[in-house]
């Protein structure tokens, strides 16, 4: 009998080399995981139109589904097999699953590989008919992410399948597996001011228009905005000024243009609209123009049914009471958040994205333990 | 009998490279010029000691006096023998005097071998027992000025030689000759900001310190300063900010450090110490550190014996009305100004610092005539 443990699914997928957008072998070995397990297995390329190119790359997402008996309630687990570059300067290949002690070092490890592992692992130990369980596994979740779990979820869309909760395996745990989960996350939007003005020399000042005094209002502007005082689950909105730039070196010329950029990281009393709408306001009226980005907005499950039943099964296997957090960055459930109550757990995040990236044996085990005592209990 | 009209001694000056900071064969056309004249010369180098290295190079100086019957006034005319890099695209050889139509070509014909060529050639025409004359003639004005007129200040203080009354031949004519004369100059201030902070991740905002938030403060509070209205002679002083830079490439961590650049141009209510105080107390409040470089202190020769002479005589000889003015940058009058009233009066400045500087020959014979009035009137 083959060895279904999470560490060794987890090296297995290691062992394909997967950088964002990831394509391919990684997805060969996460088919040859399910299928033996009873699942129908989607697999696609997305986003290798000619107008795509530069958007993310060509992506390949699958999608898996078991489906249990009519009326069943159907669980979703969501994750993604692509990886940040590994960089230079590790102990080992990144791409060489070794177990070193008692961690498993290799690059996914934690960030997502490991708790995809976990939960294949898990599905081993569960009677297949306890109800319809997915896999909603992207290959651009570090990337762009513009053809990753958006293009799977038109997919189900296309095909009528709606989850019923949806567990993000993300690495959300801190300092101990079990220590966090992310019932949330904030939005976050980036924005590029631009002032343009007209060039002069500083001894005739009315002959010019400094751009840079335009500049300076709108910044003071921004700052003096208060967009709100956060929320029971979630820290106040705020703006950070992250640029400026005039790169003139003439000490006795007004510059033509000035520009700077900021970056939004907002709750859910706002959306990347309404803020680009209240700075643009700003902007505009002081001669300048705005170019925002929203690179994800705001998402909130708010503690129910499915962070309870992973609170309760941290607890149970680990003996840690859970943070429910709506700190950090962005990720893949603020897509899915849009049609199912969706949460985040995983492994430690200590070594994401970092040299030497690499996940406890034991944790991987734990995890699998309580992945196991959530689906159950979800679907029975 | 030579030719002593100012376009020939003119021409002799030009034929002389003199790019900033200039030194030799053009001081000694100068001397050769001045010594049969009776004038006692005295040449010297300043900035050649090894600790002067990167402010300007060694320049030469010279200083010549013929001194009137005893308690005779004392009339001074300054100015500066270097000249501004050519550049290139010129119609003939930039120091190789040619006269094309009405006008000589040559680096320096206006700014300023001309007028000096036109107040040596005066000289001929006045008799010798008028007064005492003096010539201020440095090799550094166009440069950073630390070793030229300053130096000469200096020669003439340990000498206890004070000018009652000094003609800086600066081209101060726009667009005829004799329409502007400078009886002042507003002073300017460069200023370098600097706010450091604590770079850090823009999800993470508590554990770092936004130097642009603080910078944005300084910004508003430097914009929000009315230094003055202006005055009788002065424009109000004006601040403009000239750069501003961060260099941050990443849209989601806060800089550790953000700059900006000003600059200053200030009338009389106002010196560049007084100036630096006021913006260093804001800047310092606000966390960041102020470094200031004062180019030129203003200076105000107020309408008097001086600007009345030389007005008369500009209208004797060509009809115009000149107007008073204290536009434009900093001249070495700003120096000259501290030990004797200075008016800068000289030819049409429209070609100065640019390629294929000319001057008009008819300007050159009217700019001798004008200033043989001024000497001959000042002294008598």
């Amino acid at each position: 009998m083959s060895d279904n443990s999470a560490l060794e699914l987890a090296k297995r997928l290691i062992a394909c080399p997967s950088i964002t957008p990831a394509t391919g072998i990684v997805f060969d070995e996460m088919e040859a995981m399910l299928q033996p397990l009873g699942f129908e297995v989607s697999r696609f390329i997305a986003g290798d139109r000619p107008e795509d190119e530069g958007l993310g790359g060509a992506v390949e997402n699958l999608f898996a589904i078991r489906r249990g008996p009519e009326g069943a309630r159907h669980f979703a687990f969501a994750g993604h097999l692509d990886v940040v570059p590994p960089g230079e300067g590790w102990g080992s290949d990144p791409f060489v699953p070794k177990v070193k002690g008692d961690l498993l070092h290799g690059r996914g490890a934690v960030d997502m590989k490991g708790s995809i592992a976990a939960f294949v692992s898990t599905l081993h130990s569960l009677p297949s008919d306890l109800g319809t369980i997915s896999l909603i596994i992207t290959g651009d979740e570090e990337g762009p992410a513009r053809f990753g779990t958006v293009a799977l979820m038109d997919l189900m869309a296309e095909r009528g399948i709606t989850p019923d909760l949806c567990l993000v395996g993300e690495p959300t745990s801190v300092n101990q597996l079990g220590d966090m989960m992310k019932i949330g996350r904030r939005g976050s939007v980036n924005m590029w001011i631009t002032v343009n003005g007209t060039q002069g020399h500083v001894a005739y000042p009315h002959l010019a228009d400094n751009p840079i005094t335009k500049l300076g209002t709108i910044l003071s502007e921004i700052d003096a905005l208060q967009l709100d005082e956060g929320t029971d689950w979630f820290q106040p909105s705020n703006i950070e000024f992250t640029d400026l730039s005039v790169g003139n070196p003439a000490h006795n010329v007004i510059p033509a243009k000035a520009e700077g950029r900021l970056s939004i990281r907002f709750n859910d009393q706002h959306s990347g609209d309404s803020l680009s709408g209240l700075v643009r306001e700003i902007v505009e009226r002081n001669g300048g123009e705005l170019n925002p980005i929203i690179s994800g907005e705001p998402f909130l499950t708010p503690p129910g049914e499915l962070s309870g039943l992973i609170g309760e099964a941290i607890t149970e296997v680990t003996g840690v009471e859970p943070e429910l957090s709506t700190t950090g960055g962005t990720s893949d459930a603020r897509f899915l958040s849009k049609i199912v109550p969706v949460v985040e757990f995983g492994l430690c995040n200590a070594t994401m994205h970092k040299l030497d990236e690499a996940v406890a044996v034991d944790d991987l085990d734990q995890l699998a333990k309580i992945y196991a005592l959530v689906v159950k209990r979800a679907l029975s």
